[in-house]
């Protein structure tokens, strides 16, 4: 028999009936108050009068699609991909695409099996980009370089759907043969784009390639440029780039518009989720903002469905997969609280209880490179060679930093840490393959004044990054970090003041949500401690290694400036 | 050199550069005064001054992407893929969905690989759906069943890009083995759907098998419910069912749906197209309609390409394939005609003229079936066995018929036409395999006074279908129809009064357009000699076969009424 047509006649009972549902239905624009009935994990049924095996009385209030987030990086959370999605299920997600090109980055192919792997029966379904950008740039030493072989393979093992953000715009719109290569690899998918600023012919170019999406709009000029040549525009709520109030008057201005947008979340922390929410904020703020609660709804369904083809979801209509939650008002714009949520037909969330476990210790990445090869303290040395040094310039709130040319502050010969300038050393270590190559800077505006802060996490090839007063504290941190297989470490001399250990590529924790983000919490108390003024210096420090961002920043490879041709800067300015 | 992004930074000339466009941006639904650079085919920018080895003056005329037809059969016009798309690739479009049933009823698969041979490297480009209902119903004899894995077999082969409509919604919603196997051996593509009437439980079981889209709403109502159960709604406006002012209504209410709808022709005539126009003369209905121009020109180019996953086309914008038209106009609602066309880059007509030549003799059919089986004059006799008989009445304008019981009228214990009382002798006659399987049957209400009109456009199997006043006229068509391959034939007596040979399965001629549509009212002429008062009487003719309508019809197996059951209903009534 074919229970799901049998069910969708009423002439079987189904699986399960929500009965009563303010059903918000994202093709129409309109409430329909019905009975919701699930067969084999599938929608069957919208209408009066279904009976279940399994029956709910929603008393009216209001249900809505699984939610979408279009473009995620799991691992800015620290939280393992179950984790993630334990986090995210009870806020009424059921989705989320995600680029894995950080893990890729630190573990290269097997960083991205892991995440697949990790992955597979979660109470939310994780599709994976291709990342495109591995290494960031040739001045950054990944794992492994991950070209388009590579991405052609991910493709051939089903790892990925669509093709991971192309940040490397430059090249696309340059034409390079490598970079079409992985483009024109990945095939008939959705290919993500990050081309933040570019407009005009470059744009064109950019887009001829055939990225058809956008995440980086910061303005409405910018978006509205994106829109009309023809992309999908991500509209990034982030916790460090919160673009949705920026963006949204072009989707008020027309809601034919919410056809090409949707609303993502790029980078979030375990505590902005737990305290603030995941896609159900950004409900919450397009609601605040006066968007029609049916057009903010469709930008986190409907329209992510349609741009990355998954065709099975979407909406609450029959054949689709029965993701969807109760609110807890009867329409959205009241409070938009998730309540009860359903992945596949199976109730997985209530009141913020998630009904899940799992186990971690199986899904451990394979690959796990112990850093043996450490500086000495003799080779941390810098020799005066020069009157003035290059120093990274740390803008407070921003990402972009500066390159400042300043006298450098010498002892014996020896250039050392100018704390009373707020001018720490920085050092980057090569950590996946134990090369032992370093790099050494400067760096001003971290506020450290004793001791020293060390990150395996560093944009985006994730080696070590350790800033700090005086050698002994930065050497210190760097064998703690290798101690720890990667994390972050706040030392003071030989004392590691604390610690907290980054198992999974140096980049993610086995432990929960709420411990992650109470250790995170923890750490940069102790950061603090050191004299560390400056918010979220974790997170500070490690884009202080992303060399695809202007100007000055510092990899293992050395300084390096990606607008300067060539982009590799000496320590010394004379 | 990667040619296209150079071109589209503007670096070196592009191919062609059309200047002083203003571009429809269907994207953004406004207008952009600017020029239009092409390579290699493909769209590579627009902007400001790009510079072409060609260029062209659009002195501000308005310009709009290559318009895409849903849903049509081409066999309808009876003219070939070629020349269908002569007559439509001048009116602006370039993107033709064909589902190719009647062929595939009358030649089987050869039928198929035909029309995608014949369709390669036209000005239109035409994709095909899979014939999903060959036969219509068990009660006609098409050349030969299409089952489940000639479904797969015709997506393997990539003749077939979409399911074709699946009109078989009875089983759907059955749950039917075979046709539920049907659907999933299209696989993950988009499934066209054919469900008029069809609503609450009911559409849920027939949607709950994946199919997604419909073209057969004929109410605003039955619209909007296919709508909110997340349904592509193809809005319709063919020769015979103009639906279009009927369900605009809805799009006119939120112009959001009009990402969820479409314009599709479904059933034309070469006439109509050259009288009216292809999807130009849609755009001029919903125009007068009052529908936003814009709105209007979504629907007949990006909402079909999204629907049918055709990323490469539905706007102009930087690689997309380079199908647009020039209007004589400077903006959409100035009259909508259509004046120079370009596919992929280059011009292909020019105020009606299509710079576009082919032979047609290589392309021919393999499969020719030359019918020798016919009936004898005593075979066709009719015993009176009863005194009263099942007649079909045709309803004019309409595609239902009633059953009438009539008296049967005798001479000498043999039943005859009662022409008094519009009564004809109807013959359908299998021509497929030659079996020489034959029906008799009497129709009301075509008019026919004397001689007998035949077809072999009959849907859906396409047999030879012969109404008369007599045997010998009724003989002689038959005849006629066998010698002529398929085709045409007006009678009287022992003399072919008229014929037109439709040599490409029985359905459709190798002449131009205009030549079709001459003899076609050659042919109306010809019937009209024999008292014939119908309008269209041989298409009135040939959905008399059609088994899957309400109420009376007849194929060679005798008559169907499909509302019944069992179906097959005897001749005489008592």
């Amino acid at each position: 028999m074919n229970r799901l047509a049998a069910a969708a006649r009423g002439d079987i009972p189904a699986d399960l009936v929500i009965h009563n549902a303010n059903v918000a239905n994202v093709y129409t624009g309109q409430y329909e108050l019905s009975d919701v009935a699930v067969c084999s994990g599938v929608i069957a049924g919208i209408g009066k009068d279904y009976t279940g095996r399994v029956n709910f009385d929603a008393e009216g209030r209001a249900m809505i699609p699984g939610m979408i987030d279009g473009h995620a990086h799991i691992e800015s959370t620290m939280m393992s991909p179950p984790e993630f999605a334990r986090l995210t299920a009870a806020r009424g997600t059921s989705t989320v695409m995600a680029d894995p090109h950080e893990i890729s980055n630190a573990l290269g192919m097997s960083g991205l099996q892991y995440m697949f792997t990790a992955s597979q029966g979660l109470p939310v379904d994780v599709f994976f980009g291709a990342p495109s950008c591995v290494p960031a740039s040739p001045f950054e030493t990944p794992y492994e370089e991950l070209d388009m072989n590579a991405i052609a393979s991910m493709f051939r093992k089903g790892y990925t759907q669509h093709l991971g953000e192309m940040m490397n715009f430059p090249a696309v719109i340059a034409g390079d043969a490598e970079v079409w290569g992985k483009i024109l690899a990945a095939g008939n998918v959705p290919l993500t784009g990050h081309a933040p600023g570019v407009s005009g012919k470059a744009l064109n170019a950019y887009i001829s390639s055939g990225v058809n999406s956008d995440h980086e709009c910061t303005t409405l000029e910018e978006a509205r440029e994106k829109l009309s040549r023809g992309m999908y525009i991500m509209i990034r709520e982030g916790a460090s780039f919160p673009d949705l109030k920026t963006i949204l008057p072009m989707v008020k201005a027309n809601p034919l518009y919410a056809a090409r947008c949707m609303v993502v979340s790029d980078d979030l922390t375990a505590r902005y989720i737990l305290e603030r929410g995941h896609m159900d904020e950004k409900m919450r703020i397009m609601i605040r903002e006066g968007v029609d609660p049916f057009i903010a709804l469709r930008m986190v369904t409907l329209s992510p469905a349609e741009y990355f083809r998954l065709y099975d979801r979407g909406g609450i209509v029959p054949g689709k997969i029965a993701d969807f939650s109760l609110l807890e008002g009867r329409v959205i714009d009241e409070g938009f609280k998730v309540k009860e949520v359903w992945k596949n037909g199976l109730q997985v969330a209530n009141d913020g209880d998630v009904f899940y476990r799992y186990e971690h210790e199986e899904l451990a990445p394979v690959t796990k490179v112990r850093v043996k090869n450490i500086p000495t303290s003799e080779q941390l040395k810098v020799k005066a060679e020069g009157r003035r040094i290059n120093v990274i310039g740390v803008t407070e709130g921003s990402v972009i930093t500066k390159t400042l040319q300043l006298e450098a502050k010498t002892q014996n010969g020896i250039v050392i840490p100018d704390t009373e300038r707020d001018t720490a050393k920085i050092v980057v270590l090569e950590r996946h393959n134990d090369t032992g190559r370093f790099a050494v800077g400067f760096v001003q505006g971290l506020g450290i004044k004793r001791g020293a802060v060390g990150s395996s996490v560093a944009h985006d090839a994730h080696n070590f990054v350790v800033a700090g007063a005086d050698d002994e504290s930065i050497l210190t941190a760097l064998k703690g970090l290798a101690g720890l297989g990667g994390g972050l470490a706040v030392t003071e001399g030989n004392n590691m003041r604390a610690s907290f250990a980054l198992p999974i590529g140096g980049l993610m924790s086995y432990l929960k949500g709420e411990e992650i983000a109470a250790e995170l919490a923890r750490m940069e108390t102790a950061a603090e401690g050191l004299g560390v003024s400056i918010a979220h210096p974790f997170m500070v420090l490690s884009f202080l290694c992303l060399s695809v961002i202007p100007e000055l920043r510092i990899t293992d490879q050395g300084y390096v400036d990606i607008t300067k041709n060539p982009p590799l800067i000496p320590l010394f300015a004379d």
